[in-house]
């Protein structure tokens, strides 16, 4: 191991990618003729095939979950803190599957593709794709890996939902759900900080409809904006406090509209980062994903009756301080499941970090997390 | 009284204008020559002269904060539900001052006013104007209209801070405080909020750096999109979700970016009313004058010793659904209004409209403002 990647990293891994030409049929009525989906893996499929886990991925996140891309890499994985050797999903015993979303920008089929059909990136023609469809989408790339059942199914915030849909969609597919941070639908406020989000995207005269790669130009300002708004309410507000304050980066107010906070600073950085890393019809469509989740709407607002046909059990986890799906959203699911009689494990996580710990490396939860999924290996005997 | 005009109003009220040629010295360092200011009055100032309340209005607020402009107008002011005859800030006993800031846009001199020096409007050259540059203002008034002492000095939110330096910059010229729904100074997240609306105007290719009205545009783009943001704020999750809940303006999903869910077209319908209203200039130095506040940042950040001077008794309130400036926010001020033996009521509303429920008709807030109210009233034997 090179000196920037650590002893307990799962170390380099490289991405794979599959062809799925069997037609995806969408809830918005399109149909996908054909699509790829990028993924990692790390550890082993056993013999007995039953010990793959899939993650995933939420609003920006995408397939690199753990260890490194080269031995340069100066980050890993966005869940590297959890997934490893000898971590909470240890690849000594899992197989871990980790995919980019159909719809995503970091080689799954979505908006920066080449549409076939006309040569020309899809653009904002490609379909606004659901959880339920990436569900799908996931049956497939389980079926192409043979992986008849899940061990596990883990996700944090919209990753969360997901693996909550899959117990729904296929009861038989997976084992244990582990659903952290997240909620089983939005509420209001949480749909309106994303129509904020989309209207400073959509609004940006750069965004031209979504045509801005015809045009050569991006809605820099707009995306700019969606993000530095989703890190506040990724951030608690005692997070922010401890990390910032009212710190002033040069000691005093300049009565000025440049930096003068900590904090301005930290947000401005954060957004122009994310400018060249993501792509804004991607973004719009994780919104919506996101906005449309709502099992219990199929079932006349009664999730306990959606979840009726759910044979998995369950690991909830929420932190108090996570204001954007705080812990009274994970009851709503923990009372639903247990309407239905399923096993289920709550734990709410004392953690002053937000809606952002789950991907945080905080013992308490990292313990949690650990004990359960060893508890999923130790039943399925690997 | 004409239909339209509820009997327990003020009525119809007429703006007046002061012109102050003594200049004034800001904290940014600038000295402003000249300047007028627009206000109404509610009620008799009485022979002693000691009856008169000061109202300081919110980021968005203005002068006109009871009463009707004309018998066809269709809106009060923003705060009739607690200014008129019998009301909490009873105009039968009260004379009742409210004045639009220094730095507005509702016909104060502000970005919108000509600067007389050049014949333009001042536009992005109008200093940035500090919660104690206000106060100062506010005084020289007060002077003008020959108000030696207020019997009150009343606000909410950003008003509340005013009414809080009232006491600090100017402690005999204030008998009673009335800080709602407002904080000894920003957080880290409230200086956040304020960030991104500032770079969502700041951005707008229309701002031309707050020069628009000589480019003949307006940053309409920006200046919405720090409205919808800001809507979100003022409101909690459960008024949001009480208001409008995840219900669809079409009663299904259409799988597009129109808009879907009631609270967009909430948001967006506010944000297009409030664009032909205000300044984008003005809108950026209010955000300012909110990050700036921090009386306690003079005195070594100990709040108790800002207030030593202060001889004001004091009446705070908070709300308990108020996420922009929580509860505890309001207990910081009165822990340090406590320090200094200073005579304070404290009450928290269980209120569930956020924010906003300050500017609300909520019962038991309303009476405890006309308890309060009146004992300033009878104290001062009128």
């Amino acid at each position: 191991m090179p000196e920037t990647i650590p002893e307990n990293s799962i170390g380099v891994v490289t991405p794979q990618m599959l062809h799925f030409d069997q037609p995806l049929a969408l809830e918005c009525g399109t149909t996908l003729p054909a699509y790829d989906l990028i993924y990692e893996t790390y550890g082993t499929l056993n013999e007995e095939r039953n010990n793959a886990v899939l993650i995933c991925h939420a609003l920006s996140g995408n397939h690199h979950a753990a260890g490194y891309h080269s031995m340069e890499d100066r980050k890993p994985g966005w869940w590297d803190s959890a997934i490893g050797p000898d971590k909470a999903i240890d690849t000594n015993r899992f197989f871990v599957v980790s995919l980019n979303n159909l719809g995503g920008c970091s080689g799954s089929t979505g908006p920066t593709t080449i549409n076939p059909e006309s040569g020309e990136r899809y653009g904002p023609d490609f379909p606004i794709i659901t959880v339920e469809d990436w569900v799908h989408s996931q049956a497939r790339l389980a079926d192409q890996l043979d992986i008849e059942q899940w061990a596990a199914i883990v996700g944090g915030s919209l990753g969360g939902m997901q693996a909550l849909q899959w117990s729904i969609t296929y009861p038989d597919r997976v084992r244990h759900v582990m659903v952290i941070a997240a909620a089983p639908k939005l509420t209001a406020q949480n749909i309106a900080f994303n129509e904020v989000a989309r209207q400073a995207i959509r609004t940006d005269p750069e965004f031209h409809d979504g045509h801005y790669e015809r045009e050569n130009v991006l809605p820099e300002r707009g995306l700019k904006l969606a993000r530095m708004l989703g890190h506040i309410t990724y951030l608690s507000d005692e997070a922010m406090g401890k990390k910032f304050g009212r710190e002033l980066r040069e000691g005093q107010i300049n009565y000025s509209f440049d930096v003068e906070f900590q904090v301005e600073s930290y947000l401005r950085y954060q957004a122009d980062s994310f400018v060249g890393q993501f792509d804004a019809n991607t973004y719009l469509r994780m919104t919506k994903a996101l906005d449309y989740f709502d099992p219990a709407g199929k079932h006349g607002d009664d999730l306990s009756a959606a979840l009726r046909n759910t044979t998995a059990q369950f690991c909830v986890i929420s932190f108090t301080s996570d204001w954007r799906f705080s812990p009274a959203r994970s009851k709503e699911l923990v009372r639903a499941l247990l309407d239905n009689d399923l096993k289920v494990n709550y734990a709410e996580v004392t953690a002053n970090q937000g809606h952002d710990a789950f991907l945080m490396a905080i013992p308490h939860y990292l313990n949690l997390f650990s004990t359960y999924m060893n508890r999923v290996a130790n039943e399925g005997g690997f």
